[in-house]
């Protein structure tokens, strides 16, 4: 952070209630256990709103966009210009996280985090680019510890102005051409994996690409050898759209949000939030398991058990956006179902 | 059926729109295959409804009851009595389907296909009993072939009166003490799986419970050596509100209707309809994995990846209920996603 913004300071959740949510949820109407996840599920956001009525509030998912310079490598089968694109995609109201985001009823929110091209002020856009794109990390840091800093208060800022107007539930996508290289890198600095667990076929990379892929990416970790001070890596490898991400878990979990984690790109920047304040994940909901290589592997990171495994590799927070109606069937499930008691139904072995 | 009442014809799905519809999702602002099983999904359903732009109108599910013969013989921890009770708590809102039905809009129907005790008639109720429980299958058949066409008849008719509503998503759900049993017997005989492997804890079994359910059951398919015929297989070890969905299986597929199938239970059944007519499965959405064991080993049977896997096990179409959303999503993305072209955005490899 800039030396005049604190960094968030995360609590660790507080355990009082947890005896009493179990018991409600054991005299429901049905076999001790059986709602499986969704019963975890619904002690977690108990525990995190801190009462035995969660609501989900207001859900919000923000998409992050921004540029990387190591898309200068060939690391993806896409041009650069196609982040622009899809910013305007997004705003149109036609990309696959439009379509998501109105379904669930999550008001979506897209910030230009620091895309190559400058961006028009448009409706529905938070224009607010630290640069126009990172430098490319094959040659030299992506960017400075200060831009670094500045992107992460400027997520933690945009979460904050969804506290203020009521948001308990919020859920962050991203999109940038080739960060899921960027996302590889902090991985395998972070997480101690070799390079090639991390690396993956992006959109859609062939067997030739991922080789050339994977040669960029083991080149890049070898040249940086540096730290593993977590905004080190955030700079030397990371995005604008990783770093706003990033201070944006760790604003969200401050608030006390119930956080959707997407994918892999999302799933790497709470990596680093997780680094550098612990408590982060206590908020979080793993809403999916991607099929980008690598993935399953941060999942084990965090212990995680994602609530969907649908195959999608899209990012945008496609997989947070379809994990809400399940948060919403694990907080309604404790606040309607009826209990034996007061239902009139015999519980087990009353013969 | 009845021989006044015609079996449901099945007709397999007309796979003359599959190229076009797949042209469609490929096109789409995304990644080529990106969005995972909700692809095959969306495809699925636009070759059932035969349309590039299909709709879910006015979906349901069916609950059906009954009770068990079989239960008397201590393969539950639950007393019968529990499925009438459960019943009253449908009918009153309070269970997880109820709950679950409510949150993904879906209109709840409750059917008594025989539960032991006779029910008043109340709202919301459809009182259609084919008799008051099964028998035994430890000492005789569950039920005459005259009361399972009956209920095959019954189940259908209930699906024929949500089609001319104009239903055209529709899932079934089920409780019964001890029924479990039942579709542990069916499985059984009708896929050639060893008894061991189609029983589970069901609602609970301690260790002890368990080892007396897989005794009971080994006894009785060893007593019941009779024919591998579907219908039967049904009247000798089913219920009546199996056997109801049975008849709603082919009832749905024969009116073009997307089906969402449930658990254990709920895909036992399905393994009769699909004996009798093979293309159902063609209709069928497999929503979640059970932990009932066993599930797995019938979703092997179809071949079937399900949508969900929340370690849940609580039966009442609660899977199907929360599978839905991620119906609407697969028939969202289909209708309202930007092509590359209409978006203007580059696909891959245009540099």
């Amino acid at each position: 952070m800039n030396a005049s913004i604190p960094l968030p300071i995360v609590e660790p959740l507080d355990n009082a209630l947890r005896a009493e949510l179990q018991h409600i949820i054991d005299t429901k109407t049905k076999p001790p256990g059986s709602l499986g996840q969704l019963e975890a599920l619904a002690r977690q956001i108990g525990l995190i709103q801190q009462t035995t009525h969660p609501r989900v509030e207001r859900p919000v998912m923000i998409v992050f966009a921004g540029d990387h310079g190591i898309a200068h490598e060939g690391v993806s089968p896409y041009p650069q210009a196609v982040t622009a694109q899809m910013v305007a995609n997004f705003l149109a109201g036609g990309a696959a996280i439009n379509v998501f985001s109105r379904l669930a009823g999550l008001t979506l929110e897209v910030v230009n985090a620091g895309v190559a091209t400058p961006l028009p002020d448009a409706p529905g856009l938070v224009n607010i680019p630290v640069a126009h794109g990172t430098r490319s990390f094959a040659q030299e840091p992506a960017m400075t510890l200060d831009e670094a800093r500045t992107a992460l208060a400027a997520g933690a800022a945009r979460v904050r102005h969804h506290a203020a107007l009521g948001t308990n539930v919020i859920g962050f996508g991203e999109m940038g051409i080739a960060n899921t290289s960027s996302a590889a890198c902090v991985m395998s600095r972070l997480c101690g994996a070799p390079i090639d667990e991390c690396v993956g076929r992006g959109t859609g990379l062939d067997n030739a690409g991922l080789a050339k892929k994977r040669n960029v990416l083991a080149s890049a970790l070898a040249y940086h050898r540096a730290s593993s001070d977590p905004v080190d890596v955030l700079a030397t490898f990371g995005g604008f759209e990783i770093a706003m991400m990033v201070g944006a878990y760790l604003a969200a979990a401050e608030a006390k949000m119930t956080i959707l984690v997407d994918g892999f790109i999302a799933t790497a920047a709470l990596v680093i939030a997780d680094s550098l304040e612990p408590a982060v994940r206590e908020y979080c909901v793993f809403a999916h398991a991607s099929n980008e290589a690598g993935h399953r592997r941060m999942l084990d990171h965090f212990g995680a058990k994602p609530l969907l495994a649908l195959d999608m590799r899209l990012g945008e927070g496609t997989g947070a956006a379809l994990a809400l109606p399940v948060v919403r069937a694990a907080v309604a499930f404790l606040n309607e179902m009826a209990s034996f008691e007061s239902a009139g139904v015999a519980n087990r072995d009353e013969r």
